[in-house]
């Protein structure tokens, strides 16, 4: 999966409220407008969406096996019926190219559409309809759709490197092994790219006899495309185990689908391990000053820089695998990738045969990395951060860095529309900003101790440092979940309930608030209260768990 | 708190029942034929409770602070408005003395009463009313009641003892403060024990300089008497904090409340150590072949001995602080108590002034424990125990003994009522066996290792071992908590919805098939179905936290 312009989510919502209204079928595509450049060969002369291209998706509202929610699919497992679902469409929804859009679209009747609406589709005159514009076309579309639901069996596939002195403290290592079509790009080039890991991992191990600190797992996951089916199930299937042991988890979805820069996302304590991994890696392309992945990066970061000039590394939605790891389990994840230079793609967009049969070797191979030079760079990050993640004395997370940013979401929060809002109906944020004062209090202190008064050389001692480092992502975890989606348990960073590639901050607070004026509900505003309560209570608790231990 | 013969549970459904019914208030009293035996002296002349004696007891259905459920009660708490709280009784209750209520028993209307409910006041014919019998008797009843409800402040207060080589790892040892009246019994005689244990652990401190391995935490909770709310706050406050470190809950409410013998309950992995604590202390009236507590326990125990020869450690309900513990955060717990002589009580129970206000130091310093031997004996297992868990190497908690308990409590599912019902409507308990024959089999390969594989001086190992032994409560923890009981979260033993001084084993399913030939409800069986299917998989999920680490 992958963000893009129209993307599946929005679909999803789309067929959703579609049905509601009364439509019997949805027939979605591609417009050139978001999926080619004028005057830029479509493939196979280049990489942009031909009109025969069409995009697959997911209409799943909803992650993990959508018939048992909250607990793994096993065999034993209780399956809810297909019928008391409400995660799943209900109407068939069906995607086509903009060669046989353009087929439709020329007969639609009505007003023109407003501008931000218009495609590209050249001699066509986008319109509302409803319906066919002659008076005298009788003609309907018919939709003759051949797929059914059937339960089928997916396969996580695992490799394990023991680790040699902390083997109870898992690395997981990550990628997609399903796709919708031969998808080279989308998974396969983020799975080449996590084998050439294992091997050279396997390599030094069988070679020199080296195993890290920790133990590394490398999970290839099946069915994400159907709504991340086959990590989410894992994650509920052995939650006890991942709470306790895991220390991060480490995601490819698509290696390259650009070579202009990287891109990360995570939660905030993995910042500086990627900054550090990256500066370890030499560019594929060095040139003046950017001679390792880390200088393009800070040169070219798609989302700017900080004030103190690292690259910006945003959080993370649930576009892919990261998700479960995150929202079911509260470990701390991050994401990378090559992607092309956001000038100059369609809408800032990199990938235009996403998801589409056009997604094949000949496109990486001849297109996107000849000789695989950024796949390699991509894997050496990896492979780099991975490393540093088992194999450090202290893990390499960290609190401040966390810290710093609850308090940069908080502040956004309290003096944003939302919180202005808030302010007015006479809410505060004393608490919040107490709790948030003491985390960043609390964080800083344990960083102090660990560099000035923890003992290397005492082995429990350093657990017990790692173990409060570990866990800390944990503490953002709340049993009972967010309101109307009990399943999504962290309570600072969430999918946004409006758009699930795209990630919320206090998503709560922000859900609670959605369109408030409006809500006729009388009690809307004690929602707003238990939530603004809740992420208070979830911010201290964190802080707490970075105290001395005793 | 303490299970007596018509507990305050009880009572408490019995006022949500009959406001149902249209009743304006409720009068309680305590019948003689429950707290008197014939011919004995009532107090101060002996034990039993004389005609003015009242038991008080809450009449709140849940546990916690009932503003803030799910959540701690801080001061930036989102507090329910109380209007909205469905687990506090609507109608007044108040409980008077047998002396008191005879004046209206004498009165009373209606047809005589069946057997089981007959009292034991002299001259009184037992009736079902509804009123008084006289017919030109006019006297109505009238409750005037002066309490009100207010939000207090509540306090537990901590004494720590800190590890010595393992400081994050804590044996909290609790006792609640708070009384009906005086509560010699219930709860000081706890305390006092607790104080004179935690005073010796700091005698060996100060004059030794001794330290155990691990921490332990003495704790004195405030408002137990009204819902557990003390420790119940505290688990929800420190949630995150206890789920990483808690090794496990030693709870003392009364110490003494009779000196036949001992009684124990625990988490099934506790047993043992019970048994090796009880083992070191002289028993304080010793005789023949009862030379230590545990011999006495043995010969006397209450719910008699196992096959084995050991005395039977029943499973905890939720009648005192060990609560929370077990159903918030999942940590192994047990309790402790001398009690009286279960053939010669009344209907086998042993403090008839319970919750009175002749629960006094005459009664303790007159009948209960002249010289407080037993004080002191019960204490010094409650040390010894302590000492165990928070100082040897390997924890003393057993895998085993906790897979042979659920062994026992399937196979009493499967083979009683319940599970004959559940076969007849085409349930199947293969996977559910399954899941048990792993977990017995997880377990004894983990005891194999432990015993044969572990290098004891390899520190991080043996952390690895009892972090395996620690974890193991948490995995009967589902966040998603019990049907219709959202935040009672263990899995395997839950107090019983019926009666929270008891316990249940498997509540979910015990719960779903409460009734179920009478219960309309088209859907019931897919509950049941849910449930079995829920429990199957938290076995399971108990059984892999046991496997070797990678």
């Amino acid at each position: 999966m992958f963000q893009f312009n129209i993307n599946p989510v929005v679909n999803t919502f789309q067929a959703f409220y579609a049905a509601e209204f009364g439509a019997k079928g949805i027939i979605l595509y591609s417009d050139p407008a978001d999926y080619v450049i004028d005057g830029e060969p479509v493939y196979p002369d280049g990489i942009y969406l031909p009109g025969t291209g069409t995009q697959r998706g997911t209409l799943y509202i909803g992650s993990g096996d959508p018939q048992t929610p909250g607990y793994p699919s096993t065999d034993t497992a209780y399956r809810h019926p297909e019928a008391n679902l409400t995660t799943l469409p209900t109407i068939p929804v069906y995607p086509i190219g903009y060669d046989d859009a353009s087929v439709f679209l020329k007969r639609m009747a009505g007003n023109e559409v407003i501008d931000s609406w218009k495609g590209n589709i050249s001699g066509i005159t986008y319109r509302y309809g409803p319906g066919f514009a002659e008076p005298d076309d009788k003609k309907r579309v018919a939709m003759k759709i051949f797929t059914h639901n059937e339960v089928a069996t997916a396969w996580n596939v695992f490799g394990i490197l023991k680790g040699k002195v902390e083997p109870d403290r898992y690395v997981i290592f990550g990628n997609h092994r399903d796709a919708w079509g031969f998808g080279a790009i989308d998974p396969s080039s983020g799975t080449a790219a996590m084998l050439e890991v294992s091997k050279a991992f396997g390599l030094v191990k069988s070679k020199h006899g080296w195993r890290p600190r920790r133990t590394i797992m490398f999970a290839s996951w099946g069915a994400e495309e159907f709504g991340l089916i086959g990590s989410w199930e894992w994650n509920e299937e052995i939650a006890k185990i991942l709470n306790e042991r895991a220390v991060a988890y480490l995601n490819i979805d698509q290696i390259v689908d650009g070579r202009y820069v990287v891109n990360a996302e995570s939660t905030p304590n993995l910042k500086k391990s990627i900054y550090a991994a990256a500066k370890k890696v030499k560019d594929p392309a060095p040139s003046g000053d950017r001679q390792t992945v880390y200088d393009t990066w800070k040169a070219r970061c798609r989302d700017g820089t900080n004030p103190d000039g690292t690259p910006v590394v945003n959080t993370l939605g649930s576009g892919s695998d990261y998700g479960p790891f995150v929202q079911v389990n509260g470990i701390s994840a991050m994401d990378f990738r090559y992607i092309a230079d956001y000038n100059t793609s369609p809408q800032g967009s990199s990938y235009p045969t996403y998801h589409s049969v056009y997604d094949t070797f000949y496109l990486v191979d001849t297109y996107y990395d000849p000789g695989y030079i950024y796949y390699l760079a991509g894997a050496q990050v990896m492979a780099e951060l991975a490393r540093d993640l088992a194999d450090s004395l202290i893990l390499p997370l960290d609190a401040s860095d966390y810290a710093a940013a609850v308090k940069g979401y908080f502040e956004q929060l309290r003096d944003g529309d939302i919180g202005q809002r808030m302010l007015q109906e006479g809410l505060s944020f004393a608490g919040m900003g107490s709790a948030v004062d003491n985390f960043t209090r609390e964080a800083e202190d344990f960083h102090r101790r660990l560099d000035e008064e923890l003992d290397l050389k005492n082995v429990l001692q350093v657990r017990t440092y790692n173990d409060q480092l570990q866990k800390l992502e944990r503490a953002f975890i709340d049993p009972l979940g967010l309101p109307d989606r009990p399943l999504i348990r962290h309570v600072v960073l969430a999918p946004s309930s409006k758009d699930s590639y795209a990630s919320e901050k206090f998503p709560g607070i922000v859900d609670a608030m959605f369109d408030i004026d409006n809500n006729p509900d009388p009690n809307k505003w004690e929602l707003v209260k238990q939530q603004l309560a809740v992420a208070t209570f979830i911010i201290q608790s964190a802080a707490s768990t970075l105290m001395e231990v005793a």
